[in-house]
């Protein structure tokens, strides 16, 4: 196990608000890869929630469809690995819903990181956060769908991670990408 | 830019030869959001062309299809950030003339990188890669679709990169996932 394994950073994945190509605000729908990708990110580097944050009741009612598949149904036994990712997933209407949620597991509100593709004057990077990340408090890291957090989401989080950039210009990474490279980033000694 | 770009890595998403999860020798259907994702993390880390890589005839047109839906069809004005990451796939029929193709852009036979979930004595390590990437010499990454590269093209790589460990012991992420991961790593400084 290593230095930097800490049991109590969570991961949200927004669908409301959201903002769509043209900035507006949006409820997106959901990605089922979005589901199986981002569970397994969080099982390997021992996440132990990750929050689908949408209210809207079709939506939440198919995704606990595509888990019961695989968690209870026929998908159980074809691919315990999924079952056992997709036990992390939490469904919650709200972002407030999922920062009451970790508060009550951890008995601590936990601090929130904002993820974006564009740079904030707010910006922190992943070693520092690293850093700030030793202690026993709990984190919560937000990604957004669709073209990213809505800016109300951004501006009341406690911190706002800087954006992943490679060796040029290009910075569209999907949002699984970005939970990947984040998460390792984190949990790298 | 960062003192790690370099412009000769490139990276090889294999549907055939891999297995499937009894161990048997399969050709893989390609995954749409494959395509999408893995060029996305192609653009941002300046990897100037991910081969897919399937024999099957009608494997092939499907994803031409696609391709020229998001570069010139109602995609491309729809959203120019995939048209421009999809610029850099090739579809191959095999691995052979994916190093032809990569021995012809760059003028020499690239060394080849296997990668897999499980572990073998000839491991080299992230850091031991970057450092060994730093001649004007190309590389060719090579991931598995399904359950993975079958043992013959593992066996006939120059390297095979030790697999992705987080915090536990499980170590099933997606391929989407895993190549974000070892792109992130490889470019690091």
């Amino acid at each position: 196990m290593k230095k930097s394994y800490r049991p109590n950073l969570y991961v949200a994945l927004i669908h409301y608000p959201v903002v769509n190509k043209k900035g507006a605000i949006i409820a997106s729908a959901f990605t089922n890869l979005d589901m199986h990708d981002i569970s397994r990110i969080a099982k390997t580097y021992g996440v132990p929630a990750v929050y689908m944050v949408t209210p809207l009741a079709d939506q939440k009612a198919l995704m606990q469809k595509i888990i019961a598949h695989w968690k209870t149904g026929a998908g159980a036994a074809y691919n315990p690995d999924r079952r056992e990712a997709l036990e992390v997933i939490r469904i919650k209407d709200s972002l407030d819903q999922v920062i009451e949620d970790v508060h009550r597991l951890e008995g601590d509100r936990p601090k929130t990181i904002a993820t974006c593709a564009k740079k904030y004057p707010q910006n922190i990077g992943s070693k520092r956060l690293q850093k700030m990340m030793q202690t026993s408090r709990p984190y919560l890291l937000i990604f957004g769908t669709a073209w990213g957090l809505a800016e109300e989401i951004i501006m009341s989080s406690d911190y706002v991670l800087e954006p992943i950039r490679g060796c040029g210009d290009y910075n569209h990474l999907s949002v699984r990408s970005a939970t990947a490279i984040v998460l390792d980033r984190l949990y790298r000694t």
